[in-house]
């Protein structure tokens, strides 16, 4: 059964927001994406936030950029956990789609993530449904295992090239 | 008959946005006032939007702070100009609010003035009535002109000054 | 009888502005395009602004980067509604473009649309004058309504790719 | 059992963060709060990192300021899901707090919430635990029709506070 | 004869600009000060810049704050040199005065000094005069010379002060 | 006799400065240019701002970026007006750079010009000296005419381009 | 001997800068402090930082607010480690301050420590001190245990009022 | 015997980092250089931080990007000085990574260079390790005299293209 949404205001908001579907799919995680625009669909999109929770969603992952609606107004529909993600336009290198993502009034929060950042939301998401999830909490486990192994990996090829420079 | 929607997410704007009431009063222009709020009322807030135009209103001047969601999402519903104020919180200055307001994706405009602009936005909203009524137009230039009087007084007082320092 | 006034500072501003321009032809309002440089011919910005009234014009869209004081200067002295458009320069991604005209003192209002959001301030000329004529407001409403076509169309592509990859 | 451990840097801010006991307190989550600084005792914070899901906790809310790393090293060790709330100093506003805790790399997620966003960071504890509980759940949904209530009792009290005014 | 034109946007700004009077009054350099508006009263603000050589003035010294249009206004119509002061408003700590101001197109500069740093303004102005009277200069040399002086007490002072620490 | 000198940081500063030359020479301004830097040649700053009144300068143009210090350390030692200008750095877009420049504390004032703007630098400095020199103020009134006609002749292409939009 | 000098361009710096004597004093470093003045007193502010390794100091703590120069100014007539001090003025939260010394050009670095941030400063030059002096180094890690200790207690508080909320 | 340690957060930060290294070599300092993440590997990291001095290591070079935790966690686990490097990532030119890493609190200090100043770091590291080393001190000063004639060299450069500009 789909558990996770990810959502965003245009399509041109996909190349980001492909992240996220990705890392859920690392963690068989099941998932839907739509285009749920607050700004030119805002009926279907408060319809989507109050219908989540019934259809069986556990979280919603929203991507928006510029005065980026959509994550706070899904919030504010439904009880799920709503996973903000800023995506940067053109100009302000994000900072507005931050500000309007991360700044919710009291009473309706949005989770959100850094600018660009929907592969963390795809793990987020993951993460919360690991609360209540024991096998998916010990993949995350093992996937931050892989995260250290890479790292040093890394480590080993960096110290070669640093003794080259006479380090 | 009221032709000015003015609201706002939380009574505890109505001190900003007060000015913009006060505005619309000078120039005799019938008004209502509502806490609408895009995060706590969702379905409401819509409703509002959406049945603004045929209620007879004009013009809306929505107010918010921090993720200002109310102005872009009126916006979306309605086919009337939207004109948003940023109000300011504790944090920010209020530049979170406006960037949440004038950034809004081609196809949905909002008209936003300055942080804490309201006495603006009641202006401008007089112009904009005013560009189909000649007498609110007349009334706006000579209000104009009165600003000129009192900057011109104000003026006199100030040399005055300048000249006790020496000048 | 020509209705929107779209001005800028230089023919740089252009690319820009001609969104603006193309919104306005989309709903056949007439306009007219024009540099009128606040810095470099003042007398001249000022009688475009004295007179925009009495030519007949009900709207006028300004553009202007870096300290953009051409949306403000019009501003005081017409009765009519002005937009400004804070057109982006090479640094600082148009946040003094959009503070140069947002934020202005009260009496004295610009209805600022986002950081080179000509198309919108084309869109809300189009509002303004809807709040006077039902048959454009008629068409602003379809223009909604094929916003929300558009994006269905967009959500139907974007399921699709997001099926295949495994979601 | 204890699900939400809400942990800060230091005890100057509590006055902020108790606000997530409170919230977490209104909904009956069990929780419990200390001071675990990332910067004065590292080696305690990773350990109460490691040792959070096999203590039971399913959520951990982190606060701390200026260069606020307790968030982001906490979610560096531990599988659950980190509230990041981003404390405000005597200067920047908070800006630092909200960058340091929200940017984190690709790999290790923070759901972070707004400049002093203590409240919501315990209400999103409790859509995080509501995911896989229905009671929880409806008792959100509970608390949502009564933030609702709110708004409409407040705007009926400015209703009339605008008719004073002539609106 | 009077060489210096001290003017704001309002009396609010005098608070100050009087510290550029009196920097100016220190130098005995005769000066005037007067309310003159861009966006109150634009024809008389024109005028002010047009004539302001004409009259004898060297050096025309603009304050103004929020979308601060005063000085580059003043010196799209004058040959003289303008030195444009950043009033700070109550929110954004003149951060939009500063960049309205200094932002200014090639063409039409104007001499910025900090936001609220009128009394730099004054010694700007002398210092712009002084360039051509030699008499003035070795006032300002003088006055270099206190500005030591007066920093070499402090430093006395202080290394008591020191001292008494365990220093 | 060299009147301006345009001093910079470093000659990766020059492909911005030397627009400040070409402002000077288009005004037959004799002018030198030198690099000069705080950080490097410290001594030699100090010389060269120490000993330009003696040479019989008039104006210094100093441009640097980041920690953006030449333009004020020669303000500090020499009684002439010394123009700022920031120059952007690849990160930043020039904000450290005109804060560095700008916020000088009361008693040492720098002329400050816009990020990158070295053409208005020496616009500026020829204004300064045009205070004291009636023809040079009459070849600036020209200047100012020139920038008039410049934009009438692109406003009357612009109209054309606009017109074919069916504006 | 005395191995740290502090010094400050203002003696109104005194309130931020004594933190960092204090800091010194715990450790029993000999240090000095007073007003070097890069803007005031600049040749002796060159001459400070040139003699002072010859005089033994091994350590430069410079503060200083708005256009910050004296730590880069010193760190570049001296071959010692220079510490910078953001102190914040009365606008832009020392944003300027910080930027003005953190951003110095390759050669020439300056240690820069948070906007305000004088105990750190000291606590920083303990550490390079402590670099080459076992007893030092020893010293500093009993602070570090301290901290953690200090931690501690205060989570115990902590702990006991969460308690009393419910937790 | 190695004295620096330069750690990263990932190898995509080398190519600015290794200035570092470069700097160092150019001084005959030995060092290593490794990736040691704060987020991946946060055991290890504590590790290498709390065994930095017992290993021989007299100074800490630490670069990290966007929530930029790794210099100042560093920093807890040892009593040796840090330098923290904040690294630039796709957007926000460094801000968030320079706030990350600077805004430390009171008693742990990190000693921070400009956005992308890996080469500064290095030379920091050199005047720190100078401090005790006289012939290292002599270095850093025919180094610095190295700057001096460098700059002078431009200058005889630029001097010559600025003629040629009729300067």
């Amino acid at each position: 059964m789909t558990t996770v949404g990810i959502v965003m205001g245009s399509d041109s908001d996909w190349p980001v927001m492909r992240l996220a579907a990705e890392a859920l799919a690392e963690f068989d995680v099941p998932f839907e994406a739509d285009v749920v625009s607050a700004h030119r669909m805002p009926e279907e999109m408060i319809a989507y936030g109050a219908q989540a929770a019934g259809r069986g969603l556990k979280v919603i992952i929203a991507g928006a950029g510029g005065a980026a609606h959509l994550p706070g107004m899904l919030a504010s529909v439904t009880p799920l956990p709503v996973i903000g993600v800023p995506v940067p336009l053109k100009y302000l290198d994000g900072m507005d789609s931050l500000l309007s993502i991360v700044q919710m009034p009291a009473g309706v929060p949005v989770a959100t993530v850094a600018v660009g950042g929907a592969r963390n939301a795809g793990l987020l998401a993951v993460r919360i449904l690991a609360a209540s999830d024991e096998g998916l909490r010990e993949r995350m486990e093992r996937f931050q295992v892989s995260l250290k192994e890479q790292a040093h990996a890394k480590g080993a090829k960096l110290r070669a090239e640093a003794a080259a420079l006479g380090g």
